[in-house]
């Protein structure tokens, strides 16, 4: 079963709302595949109703690819603290180009950046480049069957943004290169650097919307207030 | 019928009130001519008392333009889900001067900078220059009756902001040029920086009053966890 | 009637309550002289509970300055759209010396940095210098009385940031000069970088927390709906 | 009583949740020598539950690191204003390794970073460095038992990030020194400019959601609203 989806011109906007249905029906068997979900609080019932769909997105020739934040998720102790149980990432998800304007789905490999590699992103001059290296199995009996690799180089008018996976077990190697320009790119900083401290589980710790239970007096987890006193007492 | 107005100097604030309910007053005539919109969720009865008017405007000798954001709008699906319908913009508007600090609003034209072609005007270094091409009648019978060119050129001291509009069927052409400074620009660059994220629809993803369902706990959409999954599941 | 208080030192959190209280009881006495306000939105009764206080200050032997963002006000018109009143800014204030780290808060002076004169702010480069001029009685019959300049100017490690109040009137003329450190002029430049979109309103244009009207729906509101209408069928 | 805990590999979630659940009975600990805190709005009993902890944690071979935001406190006023109790900070927490892997927790020593700290280490560019000291004693009968000392200096790829602490009624010496990556450093960067405005507490100056006494109508503290008045007035 192949899947295939048109690439939306940036001016069109009539078939806009056909194509995100499709690629939201790709997602669904997704989501259908893997919904054994630990009994965290993300997974939760009730949530269906939160699904939001907004990545940036850039097609191009041989390969397209999107970025979406995922927030971490947290754990609520008995004590009531919460706790970061799954570090949020900036999902990257690549696609071949099998057409003028078509994208195999099927074909999807996907690349989640920790902060320090967004940092990374971030922090990269014109002239500069840089690759990561992830295995989805690491420190499991299934380590180095699978090696993901993911790079941006520079390039006249832009980067050169690579995803190479190499399955051992399947026998198979993907490489997807999208060039960018230094418009996308931009785009891609400044929606990462507004992202970063999302992923961080910052807000949580700086929003005014978390603050407030004694009406409008600000406060600060009860916990770090005593830490801030630990550098003064101690 | 001709509309002006007046421009407001920077430090006069009595006559700001009126000038702003002068530009409303146009706006809802503008309005009116297009209300038949279609039934999408911003255009729902009862949010006529949300407008907000708060452009960013620069008067200059021959013309004037104003930035204004202008958010995504969402789709909710059966199963819930939320997709963006139309992507958002920067909406930029020109005015010709028709005399000392007046205006013709009867002139206007308009020009929607997409999420990439902000990136291309935050990008842009003190030497850098930028021009995008617009046809609204793209992919349509009417392609090409209408041609919007938008560029932003360095000048000694700041940039050349200038719109472009040729109109074959009326057989109109306007031209625009706005002179502004580095400080103006300024302004542009961090103003669409800070409302990037929310025209791309991440400030979505990424919010704690999003996340409230559960109480104080954080979540991300479900479907997202469950692509973070997949990285290292598949 | 001679109003002193004593500069704190960065890390003596102790006597850190008592100035601020005094600096709050300062300012009450300054509400109180001008507290024949107009009937807007920002003066409705009952908003004394709503002062909040953070300005960041800068303490120098001469002279010392605090900044704090001024939030626009906007007016609720028989339509319900809501139009800026009167513009935002960011407070800058005065004080000069009378002794080791006491400042003479009778001898205050204001300067409100406009948007783009924050923009300029917000530009400058290490060897850049800027320099604004306000007349508080522009345009009336008073012009000219009163005349304000500001100007940052480079030096060795940072910049002099200097305010100079010439009063024909009362025949007085004030100036104060500031020596600001390359640290603190980047806490400045952050500062003033993330309150800018909100003394424009922007924050308004785009928060989530004004788009829940609609249950978890996001929209725009809906004249800029219709704007963004305008460019493609105009 | 030693504690240890084990460093996170990046890639590894399957025991994340167990070392922060370690790391959470570390602090709990620590909360509990120091509950008798003062009796301010930080410290109202009910605040248990909304301790969250999301740091950034650097580890490396000699030594760890980590940053977290502490908000400032507010203290309400008779008059029902609102003013800084004890100003925010970014708290960095060391900790030296003791073997591969694994840290000292009964050696943490903290530092304090102040906004004007903060904007000290956001500045920095490449070839920069700084030093911060801090006496936690400062103007007490104890001053200058112990001094502390943060520096940030560059080296081949990226910054040696270091505390000394001289502890002199213990005649003790603590020396901790971590390298960071420059995508490390840039995410200490774009973590500490989004926490800024948030420890100086502008967050509560700007923030929609302390406007909606008057519904959707903004609006400014009253007494910002007249500082606004007194540039044009006085």
């Amino acid at each position: 079963m192949l899947k295939l989806y048109r690439m939306l011109p940036s001016s069109s906007s009539s078939s806009s709302r056909n194509q995100l249905l499709q690629i939201l029906s790709y997602r669904k068997l997704e989501v259908r595949d893997f919904s054994t979900s630990t009994n965290n609080y993300s997974a939760a019932k009730g949530y269906a109703s939160d699904r939001i769909f907004a990545p940036y997105s850039v097609y191009k020739g041989k390969a397209a690819f999107s970025l979406s934040p995922c927030l971490p998720t947290f754990t609520k102790l008995d004590s009531g603290a919460l706790v970061v149980d799954r570090r949020g990432s900036i999902m990257m998800s690549f696609m071949p180009a099998i057409g003028e304007r078509k994208y195999d789905s099927d074909k999807k490999q996907r690349f989640a950046l920790s902060a320090t590699e967004v940092g990374s992103l971030i922090a990269m001059g014109p002239q500069d480049s840089c690759e990561f290296f992830h295995d989805p199995s690491m420190k499991s009996s299934n380590a180095g069957q699978v090696r993901k690799s993911l790079s941006i180089k520079p390039h006249s008018n832009g980067y050169f943004v690579s995803l190479n996976v190499v399955n051992t077990l399947l026998n198979t190697k993907d490489n997807f290169s999208v060039p960018v320009t230094t418009a996308e790119f931009a785009v891609m900083k400044t929606a990462c650097s507004f992202a970063l401290p999302h992923i961080m589980g910052w807000d949580h710790l700086t929003s005014p919307t978390n603050q407030q239970s004694s009406g409008k007096v600000s406060f600060q987890p009860k916990t770090n207030s005593h830490i801030l006193d630990l550098e003064w007492e101690k």
